[in-house]
């Protein structure tokens, strides 16, 4: 009993029953109950022996990571690491600067390496087909989606938090506080990536709630949630303006840096101003105050961009899975009505 | 030209001239001219081509990672993974929890994915020939030695500060400012490991400055820096004895750990109590106060490990290098008198 007994069978191609034994998805749904009913009823059993034969010619991901300061990808890359160990995958790693081109270090890496897959931790949200033709193993993008890009639905898979709404209930967190002078820290305003995304859920929860955008207490950092950027980005709003009770932080070091950069200027946390942030580093929990923060969940974050990606080496869809961040209080924000 | 024609000359194996011309170490002096001589003259050109094609059988180095929340085995993966990279070398990585068996790791990978070479991210300090055994490719330890073992010197290589003597740096410049009720975190006090070092060079440096070592300010947090048993043993150690002016912290996230313990005793840092560490963190440079502490150059150590493993991948001998840990001075100690 071959593949080729099951296509007769059926009467279509051998590539069709291929695609539903591989699980592709570009199989009608009428074909692939043909097959699989052909399938149990020849008691056909696929031939995985041959099968990984040809896929073991690599065992190779590649993981590559741009922001090479942020701690956040750290406990992401442990869990990506045992997860893919714990399935005879390899993880071959590759760093970038925070300005760094991750799909021409993906495409570069899937040569050298002769990847099966790859997991970009870290990216831009505006990738167009043309440049991810370059990339042509399947990949998951973590922890960002295509929001501002042209690539179809199916042609990428992600593991991704909603930025925006994450931002805004970070924002509302303060609001319910009786916070109305509430600075940002942002890298970028309006880079199409994370930071535009989180910065526009800060705009549209302040707005929400009544309350005007003001231009004078948000500052660009530039970077990427760099310490030492945001710092002296922290340093330059404070000079410029003191008329804030909170700030809000996009990522947990932010928070690190403008906590420092507050005390230093003799403002301290939250009595005279409240500091909220995203990420939920593990030392973070060790600031004094302990930041307050959205977490997001590393662990299950790792999880999925290897269940999605093995999903894919064995024929799978791509997919696309959001998952929640969630408030950990900590003594970082205070009420002020 | 063959290597059979340089033996022939210099009446030696041919075995020998291999191992000369890949520096094995096991020549002696005399061979190793009288064949070097030949070379020369005959005007020999290896067969690198072939040389490499032998070896290429795989480019994978492992790194095994012992303690999967040292922040500072962070910094030093990425120089290792960015040094492999840049001479076509694959980083494997595995990561263990701080009571891993890294030996075990470490043949299990060099099996399952052929390595050529091995670098130890953590681990003991005493070895046996007969454990190390199980490893059959070069191997470069970081950052520690086999101080407390039995293998040969030439027998491994290694990466790695004076943790004794770097402690009792710490611990004296605490001392110089005024200081004799000198606490001490430890995760171990006699584990034949970086703690116990670390342990014997705060002793040794208070004995040198005539003070005893009182037990009851040493406090056993077991683990491995991991921040939520260092948190808890900070606060036995202040809920038994509040009786010390100045805290010292094997390592940053043991001193981030130990601040926020104090903090929530209502101990200032570092009005009531200064704190001193080892490690040298980005993150410790934005806690508040900043934290005073020696810096291991991760960088440089990273570097050290890639180059030490290819020199011996490429027919060398193996070598043992100790960097210099620098003291950066921060807010977290003050003079008492």
């Amino acid at each position: 009993m071959t593949i080729k007994d099951i296509a007769d069978a059926c009467g279509v191609s051998v590539s069709t029953v291929s695609r539903v034994l591989n699980k592709h998805p570009d199989v009608s749904h009428a074909v692939r109950e043909r097959v699989m009913e052909a399938v149990k009823t020849l008691h056909y059993v696929p031939n995985n022996g041959a099968r990984d034969l040809v896929r073991s010619s690599s065992d190779a991901v590649g993981v590559v990571v741009r922001g090479m300061g942020n701690l956040f990808f750290s406990d992401i890359i442990k869990t990506i690491s045992s997860e893919l160990d714990g399935c005879g995958l390899t993880m071959v790693l590759r760093y970038l600067d925070s300005d760094g081109d991750e799909v021409e270090a993906g495409a570069l890496l899937q040569r050298e390496k002769k990847l099966r897959g790859l997991i970009f931790l870290g990216g831009r949200f505006d990738y167009t087909p043309e440049e991810m033709h370059r990339v042509s193993v399947p990949y998951v993008c973590c922890s960002y989606t295509n929001r501002f890009g042209t690539l179809d639905e199916g042609d990428y898979a992600s593991v991704y938090i909603d930025d925006f709404e994450t931002a805004a209930r970070a924002v509302e967190t303060l609001i319910s506080l009786g916070h109305r002078r509430i600075a940002a820290l942002v890298p970028s305003r309006g880079d199409r990536s994370i930071s535009e995304l989180r910065y526009k859920g800060y705009c549209d929860a302040l707005r929400w709630n009544g309350i005007d955008v003001d231009e004078t207490l948000v500052e660009e950092t530039g970077g990427c949630f760099d310490m030492p950027m945001t710092y002296e980005g922290a340093c330059r709003l404070i000079e410029r303006s003191r008329d804030f009770t909170a700030l809000f932080a996009l990522s947990d070091t932010t928070a690190m840096a403008a906590v420092k950069a507050l005390e230093d200027h003799g403002l301290r946390v939250p009595e005279d101003v409240s500091v909220i942030a995203i990420d939920g580093l593990n030392v973070s929990e060790y600031m004094v105050p302990t930041l307050t923060t959205m977490v997001q969940p590393a662990e299950e974050m790792g999880r999925e961009c290897v269940r999605i990606l093995r999903e894919q080496l064995s024929g799978g869809g791509t997919c696309h899975r959001e998952v929640t961040a969630c408030l950990r209080s900590g003594g970082s924000i205070r009420r002020i009505s």
